[in-house]
């Protein structure tokens, strides 16, 4: 039997990438498309322009768009939703879904920082899913409210994961090259970035900042307390259609060969035995000196998977390396449907 | 009375630019072309494939391009020479210019690292030049040779000098984003870069770290003394055509607030009273959070500014800031030329 | 004596150019900014987002900005305005100046095929300058409106000119390659377009057909007549910053020999002893069998040029060429800018 | 029983191409690697610089490269090989292989306007490939040669055919806009089309005007016959990794409608019967505005549909369309395959 699933702001590029996802998904079916009221009543394909390289799928593109309204009737039989909303629309959406007692993946930040709002990538903290009880206690919810992180955080927690997991982890320092696609659609200017590249994204190294520290922590009684680690960041937007690139230098509490280290991401594969549709292995390491790369890299693993090269000695850090996330996918739709696909495996 | 000059290697792209810097030059008259034994007997024009965006300067189009021997005529009555040799080349050819009396200004990499071969930023370290003399004694040069650093090593001397004189460096981190240009002109296919970014160039980031060390230290009877502090480097290639970028983050040695680091950006203007004809003042803060950017600011002080932005504190290095560089003119060419200003005015 | 003058949507793409362009203009003086409500009461450089690659002429950074309204103060000494407003805005802002008594330059294309608004590109039909007291006739106007015509239309129709003034036109087929600045700073999504074309500009064709038809006909008893040819369009937009290409094939009613129609644009030159300040030769001829190209030639005649290479035999029609243009300077602020020029030369 | 078939030139770009297209493919096994001297003798993936977005199939990445002989014993047993091969190697390779008794499905230009050599798009023009009799009696071949066309004379030939057969062709109008992959993987450095487009393609025009006469003419006693129809061409690159786009004009020998074209295009489906591996529908309509973009649609069947839309009505020619063609798969390596997979069935 599969569950019924919905979305919320379906028709912009991550809501895209959803749909993508979910396409004859073994464990979930998509019932419920919800966006703005401009898009409510339409169908899919006259409510949204659809600009992925492969067609929209067919019973998708049929499907009448509705408002994101917790109690309209079309996601009365839902139980899940997976939210593409912008930030100040989650604000006050999700709650009210968690309150209809749905389960609300989200991949929007509003809610992410917040002191009983698991913050999960699912193959780094899924233990984070049990603050859900405390969230419930807190606020009422039949539901819930699980978020994934920034997109370009996804990259660096689940490469530094297995680092801190066999060496511990002392100093990060990452410098990000970031896409397009990661500001949405309308987000960059093409007179913006064409020849150019843009040293700054509003908000974005807080975000990897704080999020990484959420992550990498721990869950102590009911409370998250931030990884034992100092972090710093700058974030750039380069000519990239998907795929942000980071280079990352890391500086451990034991000493760690380059060898051991690859060996630690190279094994990192936690999930591997719940066979969920979604998961691929996390870590994919390549030995090429210009690897890896977004146009030829980003879509390893169906997109879901970290490509990581070069790793080497670093003067000051220990080790520093380069990883590729393909940001719609891993960083985005991709990390809230695995968070759902192993929550109902073995959290339900 | 001006100096006749000549160019090694005009052809190319940064043999170009020299064209275009030496262009009505107020001390410099630009006699000699010389290239490959493939373009020698060609004018100029027929010679190369121009890529600039202004035209060919006249006079240089219709001159004949020699072979760039040291005896030629056409360099004996030519007192400077400016090398856009390749590697390669400029190991053999370039000695032969000094024997010959030349003084060679050079952007090749080949000398750089020698005992006793000044690399030199003019305003960073121009009392390197007394290194002359040692090569003169070692080497039996009439002439000698000067180089000028890698494009991106340019980039962070020039910003790290004034926090070093004045806070000290400890650490030293670098994450560059490099325009395609500083490849060459067939040196990254269009395949591979558009929708893409590359996060390797061969030998660059060794270059960054031990040109940095040797410019950013001093001369101590008679020999090279690395500056003392730590430099660790990644080098990335962008689809940015000219202005490479750096992330760069610093320790000092000395507790800075982000203000005074600012300052002593801003007020860093070593040569100002030489009133050198290709000199702009060095580093220009800009106080917006998205610059600088490579195709709005590269051009800043005609191509020989560097342009640096976002100052700010980070978590684990006291400071950190964007630095821009246009890396064929300040990078490349407008180095070499500016050196050479400067030596004759102040050291000839 | 410069001629006061003002700009009416002084923040946008065009706007920023016609600053440009007016910078120490010899015949006229910049003393009024119009834009937006928004912008009003500002100073220029903080109502607009910069984005030309130089900076801002110094005084007009410090300017404040006032409303685009014909009895505004600002307005009052001022003779001529330039206009960069949207189609929308223009179609009744731009006649409230003419009521007032302002010469409106105007690129807008909302008034461009008025049955009394002449449609100018100065070296190809100044003569429709004549049309304006058949509009002050009919509008009570005490000043006038004067257009020029879309971007794309000025391209060919500078080009067509000296062929169809020697041998007749019979038939113009053009096929367009336009950059993205020709729809604005946001105009063009990125995602829409890195590695992409895309092969529509909405109403693009059905201008440059009808504008062309326009300019290249005459002013007969107070009326315009269209040209006697027939022409076809098809427009694409491609990833260019600055600088619009088009394929023109064309049929003359006379034989040409490929050489004669060299020639004939070659010697276009039609307003060279006008002495205006932004004028330059209309068209520049390559010799070279991949040029022009728009990155290296587009400020051919500081952007004033159409660059034209190519021209060759078709089996169809009697000839093929590329021509290049500029499209924010020669094919819009600098189109009007040059208009009145040579109105207030000669037929004030 | 599959028939086994090997690759000449199989590390280039189209050499890759046709090793995607031979993965597991239902008629033809792949099992000979032919390359340069410098390749032979290293396993594939050592040898080829591997660039396609998708990983090697892994049989192939292990197997040795052989050099381009025809006697070479790992082609023995091989009955068909396709053709990678640059011009100049094509012209003395091709017809040793033929000699041998290898039916050659090339994609090199050098052989496809010989008298006796069928130039084939399988859907358009497949009976000429009865002239293999004629060239096996001329030339004493125990096999043979067939030819595909360059990549942008197929996009116009196949959306050409139906409205021929339908209306008949009087004159034929392209100017292409043509990717970067077109040229190789080294054709064309990133600094010759970053923010630009050039206006040339050396040879293409050419080959658009004399291939799309042969394919689109009829072979009569043995002779091939030119279609009756003028066509002019104009060809130009822009920075699109793959898809070429072209911009049709047709003037048809009879009147039809707008309507009446789209049906025709969207009807043709000639081999839909011959159920072969690689076939899809060869013309798919669209009908938003703005498309078919490269981007978003050069995927269609795989590769191997032309898309094309804006079919409307032109002042001067009776249609004009836009066509878009995938131009290293439909345009090159699946023409060959699809050509070898109809031969088979059909031919053999």
């Amino acid at each position: 039997m599969k569950i019924n699933v919905g979305i919320l702001g379906a028709t912009g590029n991550v809501g895209q990438r959803f749909i993508q996802m979910l396409e004859n998904h073994p464990m979930f079916e998509l019932t419920a498309l919800g966006a703005s009221h401009r898009s409510a009543g339409k169908t899919y394909e006259d409510a949204c322009y659809w600009y992925q390289t492969e067609a929209i799928p067919e019973d998708t593109a049929k499907k009448i768009v509705v408002p994101t309204e917790a109690n309209h009737p079309e996601f009365e039989n839902v139980d899940i939703v997976f939210s593409a909303l912008p930030a100040n629309l989650a604000q006050t959406i999700e709650p009210e879904f968690a309150k209809a007692g749905k389960l609300v993946f989200s991949n929007a930040s509003a809610m992410r920082m917040e002191a009983d709002v698991p913050l999960i990538i699912t193959e780094v903290n899924h233990e984070h899913f049990k603050m859900l009880e405390t969230q419930r206690d807190n606020r009422g919810y039949d539901g819930g409210i699980v978020t994934n992180p920034n997109c370009s955080t996804i990259c660096s927690s689940i490469t530094l994961k297995p680092i801190m997991d066999k060496f511990g982890l002392d100093l990060v320092n990452i410098t990000t090259m970031q896409a397009i696609s990661g500001a949405g659609y309308d987000g960059v200017p093409s007179m913006a970035i064409l020849d150019n590249m843009i040293p700054y994204i509003g908000g974005e190294e807080e975000k990897m900042q704080t999020e990484n520290l959420k992550i990498l922590g721990n869950v102590e009684n009911g409370q998250f307390k931030d990884g034992n680690f100092k972090i710093g960041v700058s974030c750039n937007r380069v000519p990239v259609i998907d795929g942000h690139t980071e280079s990352i230098f890391v500086k451990t509490t034991e000493e760690a060969e380059i060898e051991e280290i690859k060996k630690a991401m190279d094994e990192f594969d936690p999930l591997k035995d719940f066979n969920l549709p979604s998961y691929a292995k996390p870590i994919v390491l390549r030995s090429e000196n210009d690897r890896p790369q977004p146009r030829l890299d980003r879509n390893t693993g169906n997109g879901m998977s970290i490509v990581v090269g070069r790793v080497r000695e670093d003067p000051i850090f220990t080790t520093k390396y380069t990883a590729l996330e393909h940001n719609t996918i891993r960083g985005a739709a991709g990390a809230s449907v695995l968070n759902a696909e192993l929550y109902v495996k073995k959290y339900l």
